[in-house]
């Protein structure tokens, strides 16, 4: 029987190309994670990862073998472009044409407004047979419905996992666990910047320092807008809802409050009748009209989102059968956003 | 391009037969949702979901079309043995072996001692081809390592997130959101009833009025010990650890503590210093060793099944390149076990 069943996990035994573009913070974690539990995905899921390319602005870097982590890291510390293996100017369209379709890994920055350069890689990807699994939230933000259909059309998978909220799974209690049960209404925390900095004026530090605090941290970056005012909440937001609830919505379509005018009073107040003050991103159903905002609202202490403090996340789904179910936790640092990524590319394949 | 879309649709639908075994609440509650989700599951997953036969204890209602609510519902609202398609006697096996494989909805009551009946009805259908989603928990308390494998062998689906906390999706997010992470620990409040208990003594009831008001509600069975006594937590704990963690726990490597020896003394003081007394399931890795436990324990405000209250669940998992995920809620009635076995019954077949 033990003959047999190794026989049967040799025939199942599965290699996975990779390609992976962007290479700051989170692409750098998921290479690192990648290594660190290749032999685990080996035994466990019977899949075999191989890194093929890992491509930054200039250029990329492409082996016909897969890439190891030592010959990257001896060889090129200081910049990809000193390993011998770089190519300056290669570009990721020949590289997908070129070897066997499996996963491109998204990570290069997001611009919400234009999408790119993710959008481009994400559309390349798709029209030469490779999944997606992006950690970049822009190309998703400007065209969810295009990319959508693309994927289905040629029967592909892109996933965003690590674009919504790292390692908090939102998207996979929302389509996996919640299959068949129709989602009323969303509640989320979907940002760990500002939830810190609420967190924080709950007890008594005021707005400017606890910014001050975040960025001293890397918690918020130099320039914090895209969190403190609430686009980031709105982004992931509207990725979530897109999926979880089957609508279409843009940026447009969300009305979008942030923190920069919260005042300690306010907190205060809330904090005396029990409540605390959350930026929350909401989408739920009136009648047949849906309403989606990121607002700053009063939760008191029955709401399951409560206790989710400090750069904690957490996202609550309200159903018709399965009453309200939440999820909260995960790490939103580059490696949570790494582990996410690996996640789905594991689930690409089961 | 819609034509195409529509002709892949028609290509992909597809239609699964289902065998609902055991007639009480959760076995009612799933007959009723799947006819509420019929429509929607068809569009939305392409599944058609035919139910063929279903049992009770003293035989079974078969039908080579599938089954329809009014049918039953207008003929027979006081027993099955008053429809047309009754069969007394009727066995399980016969309709396995008739009918072309699809699921079999495991409802029977559950025994954590023997096993039985459910026992016998999922080995009987693994051997003959059909995936099983169990409400069940006795079987796997019983035998999860045999049932594995037997599914494994036959490369089939043996489904379990009715039977281990009803809509909390704790085993979706351990094996599916947590894929490739290493989950280092696991704590759960996974029993509503004493969760219940603990909550109403916490706000000042006695142990045995917050048990009376429990079973008025029907929230506490008239014999409330394998709840109280901590045993329905153990069994969930072992078929979670078992299948998150890879291991192999029976009944007897946990240490069972229930909630019957707690005095208001204890809970008034832990509430004193900001604690919550709960009745946690937890297993850990100490160095090459398994911990399994089922015992009250004082959670302070930062851990995130502090504020589960009520018949409310949760269950934390901490990982190693994911953090602490947590999910809590989802309705912990028949409707919530007849809602997850659904979309166990989807998930088999995406």
């Amino acid at each position: 029987m033990v003959y047999i069943d190794q026989r049967l996990q040799l025939m199942r035994k599965k290699s996975v190309n990779l390609i992976l573009i962007g290479f700051g913070n989170v692409g750098k974690a998921f290479f690192h994670l990648m290594e660190e539990k290749a032999e685990r995905i080996r035994i466990q899921f019977d899949l075999d990862l191989n890194l093929k390319a890992i491509f930054d602005v200039e250029g990329g870097l492409f082996s016909a073998s897969p890439i190891k982590q030592n010959h990257v890291l001896e060889t090129s510390a200081r910049a990809l472009a000193l390993n011998p293996l770089w190519k300056p100017g290669l570009s990721l369209g020949t590289v997908l044409r070129e070897v066997e379709a499996g996963v491109l890994v998204e990570c290069t920055s997001s611009n919400i407004k234009t999408g790119e350069p993710g959008l481009r890689h994400i559309n390349e990807a798709l029209e030469n047979g490779w999944h997606v699994a992006t950690a970049n939230k822009g190309p998703l933000a400007v065209d969810f419905k295009g990319l959508g259909e693309k994927a289905r059309r040629n029967r592909l998978e892109l996933k965003s996992s690590g674009a919504t909220a790292a390692a908090l799974p939102a998207l996979d209690v929302g389509l996996y666990s919640l299959a068949g049960t129709e989602v009323l209404a969303i509640e989320g925390i979907l940002n760990g910047t500002t939830n810190y900095i609420l967190t924080k004026m709950a007890r008594g530090t005021s707005y400017s320092e606890a910014l001050k605090e975040a960025q001293a941290k890397g918690i918020a970056e130099r320039d914090p807008s895209l969190d403190v005012e609430g686009w980031d909440t709105a982004v992931k937001l509207l990725l979530i809802a897109n999926a979880v609830m089957g609508l279409n919505l843009s940026l447009e379509n969300i009305e979008v409050e942030g923190i920069t005018g919260i005042s300690a009073q306010v907190i205060e107040a809330s904090k005396k009748e029990g409540k605390a003050i959350k930026l929350l991103g909401k989408v739920h159903r009136e009648h047949s009209h849906i309403k989606a905002e990121v607002s700053l609202s009063a939760v008191d202490r029955s709401h399951p989102l409560f206790g989710v403090d400090g750069t904690n996340k957490g996202i609550t789904y309200f159903t018709d059968s399965m009453g309200a179910v939440t999820v909260t936790g995960g790490k939103s640092d580059p490696r949570g956003a790494a582990a996410a990524l690996l996640k789905d590319i594991i689930n690409i394949y089961r």
